[in-house]
């Protein structure tokens, strides 16, 4: 839904989704910003639906929810207290968990009072976004008491947008949503309010970091850490109130390009003095500022190598530097040879990762948090989880997934992500049953690195572009909150918020439609593109669309290897570049032989004949030629279905993504066609169902 | 050598090839603009060389050398006139040649006195043109009379300058000489004592009409027309005094963009008006305006298909506006659908520009020049000759070749195009020993469409990027005023010109060693580029360098078609596209047989097995190795040869050849590897001399 006032979609939260809420009597009490923020919500909801509201009143009133941070004073009347105690009591079941920390809530009823208690203010405001969830269930009468914790401390956006327009990667790098909702054409965008709506939507799914520039920093970015910090002050005032903090991509080579000194070298202690002096300052303009992103020594951007030092030396320079403010810094483990010989088959960007960060274990500060694509590659829509994430136990490692579609059909293309993420942070590195990727990303006690998602949010009406692609970034939230969620479940929840029951004709008929449509998207995206694993497939600059020799011949270290016989890159210890060596040995060994790696990762790990027979009895080509044929046809489903919902749903979503839906048939054909075609002249084999190939 | 004072290159025009001139007595008799242009020129040199000049003098003077109009005054001293009656004896033996023209000249030898004779000042011109080139040697005593008059009337180069900067193509769309010589950013560039010395150039090779602005019209260009004549106008006042007029490519949608009216339909009577209106007040300003340029429906340009027109209606309507001023159009052939469908085997792009004008022969104005790619495609480096070249007796039509290096290097690679557009002259459509492509520019009586350049000249100081470039240009112009020339004989003018022998120390063996570097340099590109005419292997958008299946699967109908099995595209009447019998006869029956047709374009022609066996007895596929092995040899050879020249030459011209070199030798392997390796993983036939391949 459209809100009229703004010109822009209301996501998750629209008016409705407060209805259960607004039209009860609810007590908040507490202080603090963040209260305020819940106190604000909540009177909003009321005065929409008819409720009414306390603050912390010194009087009886007989209310139907209250929102409370312990030990604070008495609450008030017998059936607020009974409801708080009915929380204690739930807490005190879970014995050493009884400490909600700085973010988690209970959520409890007692007699006709549903009570949200949580030991912050942050807390609070995340139990009422999740009474906002529950809607009326919240309210049931038998609702058994909860607890909600963060599993991960930190969970963090990264925004890849530039301050000045990029001759090539424009406004925002990999953006699809249009512009920046923080940057236009060199200076601040300047609408605080929408920013303000944007952080009550991360608030309202979890995300409590955001870095509010690309990675890549240019002259104009690079200012933002000195004469230009106003304009990142600007910003954290408006994200503070829903709890989340400000962090900046910076340029190690900083030093140098704003400080004028003749080099950037961590040993040197004129330089080591400048990034003191400097977070200082930032510090003391902004308190609460989260800390640093820096991508060095990749794709061109400056780092320590420079000057002879390793990423440990890199990163402790700047660790150094934040940690008297509470800071940290996120190091990004994305180094690869980004100027390779496609003749030189013993290169393998897979392997670059660990080969540079693993030797550096133990060497980094607490501070450091080491931030590693969940892929050895680059985002693809399939790829084996990166073997570092097991490999360096005494560093704090954040775990980076794409929520901006960049190789996922760049929200043009229904790619519906979370079972992708989910399936990412469950899988056990050392083996079946073992800790998993969420695990290593929460960290030991709580103090891992956590999760960082590339945003996909832009100045867009539906924020994402697609409409639909609102959902991936709702996930990305929620499951950094709890990795153990469904992503089926989480994308209903999704769905009963952004489509809510009581403004449409048949709610149940468009929640099943878009649950259809969406919940298989990534295998659909899957079928109809790269096979196997083998990624990268793609058009070379822009990433869209298929150009199956694409990268075949190029500097990026990006290659599938099919010839006339087969297909996929041998990544074995045995005859290969080692890669499949750096798992743990669970993993290495069943990486390690084609016949028990998993099909979906066989030409990732295998070059193998094309008649090699899969896991599921067909042979290499002819999942290639079936993937691609049901692909396509899946689109066409999703389209039919899409064309239930007209009139059922607000026009404007309807068309923006009929539109895409559009698109996405056309650009799944052709990729289809393109890469049946491509391994037909290579292979020869014909398509066992006689299906035409062009 | 690079002139001190304007810091830009000398090129073919250097102070020391005045030198035979310039230490000689000179009288130069006649009068008008050109003439002065002569004077000026003549008075240039006597003064660096010690030689003397006299205009037109009433007394007598023994002199050297003397360039007069015919039909003047007697002539002064008897020797003077006795060389004039030698010219007029050369000139009675032709015959029905006696008239030279408007640029024709005679020269001969009377005792110790050379005379040039021309009916207009224009040839005196480019008679001095001439004693430039042979210079002492047109004061040997036993030289016989020569008459030169120009093959074809009209030699053009094309300028695809952008007044604004595009956004992808840049200032100038295909240039790799950096920017405009006649504009930068929006506006004029300002430098007309460049554009003067270019006029020079050109007019010492032959080229007298120049179009200054990209075909493709942007919105900017567009207004040239009309509000920014006045920019146009300042171009032609510094060409015209070298015999140079200057042409305009406008867009069919003027009327529209420019007049505010509502259509630029052919027929209504409000367009023609507005474009007979316009044209009157382009020629009062620029009375020897040449005429329009136009690209109509073609790559996104508005056209007569708008309005239900064909391409008659379209060329006639702008013909009708420049008739009374003496004016042409030139409206090019170049109209194919370049929104093709990859899937689509029976849409043919080479067949494009035969289906679309043929049908219209006859039906074009007088004052309409066909301009027509060479090759059917687009100047690749090795076409056939496009068969609307011998289909079209009752139009008038230019042949237009490409002496920017889009497709051969873009002035990186050393590709001299001499010997290439002497093929494509030279060549008989309708079998051998009949009419040649040169007789069809030049036309039954003299009134054929000429040739037309897509120029190579940016505002580097090299003029070209790559100084041995300039050669492509000079080649053009001789080649466009006398296509019966030898290219080798005219590169070895160019280098003769170019690199003056009596400033430097070895000159036989710098002009040998030019000769060798440049001679077959095309065919050296050829071989190591796409192979047997099969064409664009090259990276889509910016066309540089190797990708082979970069637009196979593309839009812009250039596809090679390889398999495992085999490579090409079958255009034959039989099996393929009907291409070949868009050819007369003879060559639609040697096209059309795999057995008859050319190695060069065989897979232009044919879809054959790797195992075809050619002429010289190679299959296919060791053709393609042995080619693509043997070009990279030769540009090692190049790479050698040119070392040789170190401290020979001006270290300038050597250190700029010298990077190019390096740049063509590493393009050169990348182009071996990537075309080897895409075949053998294709083919899989190993190498019969079992050399590496990726």
């Amino acid at each position: 839904m459209i809100a009229e006032e703004a010109r822009l979609h209301a996501a998750w939260l629209p008016p409705e989704a407060f209805r259960a809420l607004g039209s009860r009597r609810v007590l908040v009490h507490g202080d603090g910003m963040l209260v305020d923020t819940v106190l604000d919500e909540v009177a909003r909801a009321c005065a929409r639906y008819g409720g009414r509201m306390w603050h912390s009143p010194s009087w009886d009133v007989d209310v139907d929810l209250v929102l409370a941070l312990r030990g604070t004073d008495e609450l008030p009347s017998a059936t607020v207290q009974a409801a708080r105690a009915a929380g204690e009591a739930a807490l005190a079941q879970a014995g050493d968990n009884a400490v909600l920390g700085a973010e988690g809530f209970v959520l409890a009823r007692a007699g006709d009072v549903t009570a949200v208690l949580a030991d912050a203010p942050a807390g609070l405001l995340y139990g009422l976004f999740h009474l906002v969830r529950l809607g009326a269930a919240a309210f049931d009468t038998t609702r058994p008491a909860e607890q909600h914790r963060p599993a991960l401390r930190r969970r963090m956006l990264n925004h890849w947008d530039n301050v000045a327009v990029h001759p090539v990667m424009g406004q925002v790098e990999r953006g699809y949503a249009g512009g920046s909702i923080f940057w236009r054409n060199g200076r601040p965008r300047g609408d605080l309010a929408r920013i303000r709506e944007y952080a009550r939507l991360l608030a309202a799914c979890g995300i409590n970091a955001i870095s509010v520039n690309n990675v890549n920093v240019g002259r104009t970015e690079a200012r933002l850490l000195t004469d230009r910090l106003g304009d990142v002050a600007e910003i954290a005032d408006v994200l503070r109130p829903y709890g989340i903090r400000v962090h900046l991509s910076v340029t190690f080579a900083a030093p140098v390009v704003l400080g004028g000194l003749p080099n950037a070298d961590p040993v040197d202690e004129a330089v080591r003095a400048w990034w003191a002096v400097t977070t200082r300052q930032v510090y003391e303009r902004i308190p609460d500022f989260g800390g640093y992103v820096v991508k060095a020594d990749s794709e061109g951007q400056p780092g320590p190598f420079t000057y002879g030092r390793d990423h440990a030396d890199g990163a402790n320079l700047l660790a150094d530097a934040l940690a008297p403010h509470g800071g940290v810094v996120h190091w990004r483990a994305f180094v690869y040879n980004h100027h390779q010989d496609w003749r030189d088959r013993s290169t393998d960007r897979a392997r670059a990762a660990y080969d540079h960060f693993v030797p550096l274990d133990g060497r980094f500060r607490d501070n450091v948090v080491l931030q590693v694509k969940f892929g050895p590659v680059d985002f693809q829509v399939r790829e084996p989880v990166s073997p570092v994430l097991a490999a360096m136990p005494a560093t704090r490692l954040a775990v980076e997934v794409q929520v901006t579609q960049e190789y996922t059909g760049q929200q043009r293309h229904v790619c519906h992500l979370g079972p992708w993420w989910s399936e990412v942070l469950r899988f056990a590195p050392w083996g079946p049953g073992g800790r998993t990727v969420a695990d290593v990303a929460a960290g030991e006690a709580g103090e891992g690195g956590g999760l960082v998602a590339v945003a996909n949010v832009g100045d867009d009406l539906f924020w994402t572009g697609h409409p639909l692609a609102q959902a991936n970034l709702y996930t990305v939230g929620r499951l950094a909150w709890d990795p153990q969620l469904d992503p089926r479940a989480v994308l209903d929840e999704w769905i009963a918020l952004t489509f809510p029951q009581s403004a449409m004709a048949d709610p149940e008929l468009v929640g099943r439609t878009l649950h259809e449509i969406m919940d298989d998207s990534w295998r659909t995206y899957e079928r109809y593109t790269a096979p196997l694993g083998v990624g990268f497939m793609v058009h070379p600059g822009d990433h869209y669309g298929p150009d199956v020799d694409g990268y075949e011949y190029t500097r990026w270290g990006t290659y599938h290897f099919a010839d006339r016989d087969g297909v996929g890159v041998d990544r074995s210890r045995a005859s290969g570049t080692g890669f499949a060596g750096q798992y743990p040995p669970y993993w290495a060994q069943v990486y390690e032989s084609p016949e028990r790696c998993p099909d979906e990762l066989l030409l990732f790990f295998h070059h193998v004949p094309y008649g090699h027979v899969l896991h599921d009895g067909s042979t290499v080509i002819q999942h290639i030629y079936d993937t691609h044929f049901a692909g396509v046809e899946e689109v066409a489903v999703m389209r039919g279905r899409w064309r239930t919902l007209k009139g059922l749903i607000d026009p404007a979503v309807y068309e923006r993504v009929e539109q895409r839906l559009d698109e996405q048939a056309r650009s799944a054909t052709e990729w289809r066609d393109q890469t049946n075609t491509y391994f037909f002249r290579k292979s020869g084999v014909p398509d066992a169902h006689g299906r035409r190939i062009y």
